[in-house]
């Protein structure tokens, strides 16, 4: 054992190998399995000249132009938010967006093939059709994974974070055929695929990578001033676009408009709660940036499966109250890091894992009560994509399911990332020792000194 | 006298109480009123699925589509735009991003249900439908209160800013209804009911809480080199959304594409006149970073009225070119703080109140010289919705109507803002001391040190 | 000689006539040109209400709604991306996004113009019309002259970036309408016209404009903590909304939905080689933030031409794949430096000038073996116009017409910057000595002390 740590020691955040050797090899064989899978789908390939014309569309039919605005916000989340708002560790801002950048970029292509070959693989020619909602689809099977990232955050090598999204795709897109195909649940911002799948993925994979002597580099975890107002940038792009999020997928006309207003409102609700608890907390009232950068998001995620359903807007607003004040207190009382032993470093637990476990409770609960009344026939059907084989499935059945849905989400997260956790235990991933965690020294040319750590001359 | 300063002394900046106590009453306020009055309109109903069968629409005519791309643009705005503008200062970055954020986000629910009583409020259900349309009105709404909160920028507490929000949202509602429901005036991206009345409401307000020894905090009053840079993603935000924000809710069609153009083109004109003028102002011809974040942006406020009328390219370019130059000049001459001992942390008057002001007099003058032989006659009847009652009102009338319509704005900005600045006087509200004012410390928790005042390590 | 060289001293950075004089003199000019020449389009003027009814139209068939969000895409990739990309010296951040948004504001006006003589000049009227696709144009237009501005930064005034910027925009509309109108080549994301023009064009410039004694600022070359996470805000924006560069202007329905797709899977797999050839380059496998900024982006790029096309999805892949090669090793070897002398501040040749000529023999290659069959007769007839007298030309010819494009936009970016260049080597243009470079003080009113040059205590 001692041998192992020490040539451990000696490899100790080396990736001059590793590194390069994952990235060549996972994009040359996505380029192989684009080339026997991935082709255009319809409407985006060239024979689209002659399919509008015999279906009697125009080129302003295609799908592309109601959904390409909601993808490029989603799009911005992906890179922008989740990137900024892992930068407020005061020495870990380019681990934090750079590595989220790396993992995205390999996580959505990997998305396209896992995504495509249980969704819309073509049994008689063998082919994957791609179009602008595959795209959509592919940026939230990585935010499972990005959401994974938050948790371990500073404590593992870009080497290991790749593996965390290789499995975490995988995993990602078994959990949501058996939720969405299988189950036939409704998630349309993904409460259950996402967030709770992607929390607990995390939580379990950092329970695993547990490390005793991480106080060896509390000096570096914590935020300076300027660091905080990067990930303020995060925060606001992920909060903005939310609405964008809950109904990229959604269905078109009603369901769309729906899912973005009762996720404005929810957004604006947390708001409020985040900042009364925060505030409370502290002598004098004292606001906390970390709850206000977190907790603020918390009422989207938990809308994430019921913001198509007629939740109503004061339902909305509910939600989102009472999800600022969950949240906020899970940041004030940090129990999984006493009584688990499991270190969090962005509270992946409090602003994803339980909001979102919510949320799929809440959609099962909203979808157990729904009725024509509310929905009207046609609105019923549309709404819960109550068709062939689910015609008759009644509300009370849906909402059980949905229930299950949940539960199915939290497994795979808990079971994958203790699995995935272990795999990452081998002494061969480059990961850093316990006094250089969160220390962009480790995976980064830095050029210009760092500040002294107080940030006493740092703004 | 001198006991009630001593208790407010003891209580200076106290608002562990208070702000909680605001953010939960007024946030249960809102579920119960949303309960009450707030429910979808019918493109997010999901009756919509029988409505569009019924009147042989397809889910791609539902308004959504043809709103949603704008309203995000101005929700970017409203918190990145608005929010890292008001980062600049040295110490006040928290409080200018978060504080911008919690009242946007009570603004905007609260706008929600004013403008709702206001505009769309159904006499025989006693309901407010609301849809896309109406999230960017709250957007629109909000902006007013947080114009004004520019002006008293480190200068209150937190419980202060959200009593301005409520009784500038209130104010709002109400002005708007006079201008554009009883004046029948024209006004798409707000320079009367926006700039003109956010920036007089902030401006009487600041007057009221005059600090005459607010040079004690002299020393944190002024920029750094990094606090510039993230005001800048403020500015630039706002300066490339700006068309969006003029033609959000005009008329669909060419009223919409028109005033994306003028205000492209007049936002163009303004950054050159602002470099011109700030150039030549200082030795040398050093730029000043205050003049670029701001006076660049002034032309697009101007042309909040006129941006949807037939004001011709060049002419967007004219108004550009003038408010470029006049704006900068009211940041090199801010007479306001000499001769009338009024406070304008953020210039509110050069960028807000006087274009916005010389906005609405444009707009009147290019309503009033509108002609059949410009617009068509259909166009014209189309801008300026010469419908109903209004069908006979020549043009003349229309351009004196929306000279009114700029003198109400204004008349509700100076007495709101008086009346609500008197309110503020009250010493129970947690406003820090004149030697505290601009600094973060009162209101965050702040974890690192901060830089030397000089800011001579700082960048 | 040497009273040239005191008179230079003496007038050195003194701006307080020259840069007012331009940006007043230029901005009239705008005015003047623009009332005499720059009318509504018929989709943005008012007599659209005549129109659409004639041609049995509704407001919701008006093309702004077919161009809006890439427009505010690309246009956000011009004032937020290059801008913040260029904030990445440790003093010239406020020149990196100021002087950008000073020139991109004038150029984009020149651009409707000069673009509008060449492509919608109505000669019977002597009108140009404009419209929302102008204004995607306008700003196409400004980004080649932005690229130049990369490898000029820091080592001129904005006096002569005034004047790079007016020859830039001319240059670039007849380059433009040569390739394109002249021998009818394809070029969507501007591989050729765009980023091949204004990587040549700003290097020659520089080349023209070779300082040897730069090393005299060589303490200002470089990168501190935070300014670093600044430019990683202009690399994600310009990284995310590329799609939509390479889309905006595309034809209505598959193409514009394919470019997307393309440019989107082309950007993914260069993060990846980046990543890996940077930490290949490095002892101890450590990535370098210069290339992540950069490289990854040269995927983007190089498909501009052919993103239209069917390259495929694994197509796309492979030539992310390389340009993210070849990118980094650019600048891990600067070769034109050394041997050429030529001074090229953001690694322009690495990032727009090869990947923009490869792209456009990439899209000559993907253009020449086209066939009917993989893009059916209307396809092929859509995708490369074969209308009018194009209408029988072969694909092998269309390859060499696009190869021949490329050439012509290489040779427009040497000799029009060669020429640029000697015109800005009269000692009139204000620009800064030797020692100056790199450094704000020289055009900016910078308030705070900047930091010690090592960055010691920046962070």
């Amino acid at each position: 054992m001692r041998k192992i740590l020490s040539v451990r020691a000696w490899w100790n955040t080396y990736v001059r190998v590793s590194l390069p050797a994952v990235c060549f090899v996972w994009q040359i064989a996505m380029i192989i399995l684009f080339g026997v899978f991935i082709r255009y789908d319809k409407e985006s390939d060239a024979h689209w000249a002659e399919y509008k014309v015999k279906n009697n569309l125009t080129d302003k039919d295609n799908d592309f132009y109601f959904r390409y605005p909601s993808f490029q916000d989603v799009h911005v989340m992906i890179f922008v938010g989740f990137g900024f708002l892992m930068t407020f560790l005061k020495r870990y801002s380019y681990g934090g967006v750079g590595f989220n950048f790396l993992i995205a970029s390999f996580g959505l292509q990997w998305a396209l093939l896992m995504q495509g070959w249980f969704h819309s693989l073509d049994l008689t020619t063998g082919k994957i059709s791609i179009g602008i909602e595959s795209l959509i689809n592919a940026d939230f099977c990585c935010a499972g994974s990005l959401i994974a990232f938050g948790a371990l955050l500073g404590k593992v090598s870009p080497v290991q974070l790749m593996v965390v999204t290789l499995f975490g795709v995988t995993l990602f897109a078994v959990e949501e055929y058996i939720i969405l195909d299988l189950l036939h649940c409704r998630d349309a911002g993904g409460s259950m695929v996402i967030h709770c799948f992607g929390g607990y993925y995390g939580l379990a994979i950092s329970w695993v990578l547990y490390r005793p002597n991480l106080h060896q580099s509390k000096r570096l975890h914590g935020s300076i001033y300027h660091s905080d107002l990067f990930a303020m940038i995060g925060t606001l792009f992920l909060w903005m676009f939310w609405p964008s999020f809950n109904s990229a997928i959604t269905d078109h006309g009603d369901g769309q408009h729906r899912a973005v207003i009762n996720t404005y409102i929810a957004l604006a609700s947390s708001v409020l709660t985040a900042f009364a608890i925060s505030s409370m907390s502290q002598k004098r009232g004292k606001v906390d940036m970390v709850h206000i950068q977190n907790a603020t998001l918390a009422g989207a995620v938990a809308m994430g499966t019921a913001a198509e359903f007629m939740i109503t807007p004061y339902g909305s607003l509910i939600v989102g109250f009472c999800m600022g004040i969950i949240s906020t207190f899970g940041y004030l009382f940090p129990f999984l890091e006493k009584t688990l032993k499991l270190q969090d470093t962005c509270g992946v637990h409090n602003l994803h894992a339980v909001p979102g476990m919510l949320g799929g409770f809440i959609g099962a609960i909203v979808a157990a009560t729904a009725t024509e009344e509310v929905y009207s026939k046609e609105g019923l059907i549309n709404t819960f994509d109550k068709e062939g084989k689910y015609a008759n499935r009644d509300m009370g059945t849906q909402g059980g399911f949905q229930a299950a849905g949940t539960c199915v989400s939290i497994a795979f997260g808990l079971i994958g990332g203790a699995i995935v956790g272990f795999i990452l235990k081998f002494p061969i991933w480059g990961d850093p020792a316990d006094d250089h965690c969160f220390d962009d020294e480790a995976y980064w040319e830095v050029r210009s000194s760092f500040p002294p750590l107080d940030g006493a001359v740092s703004l």
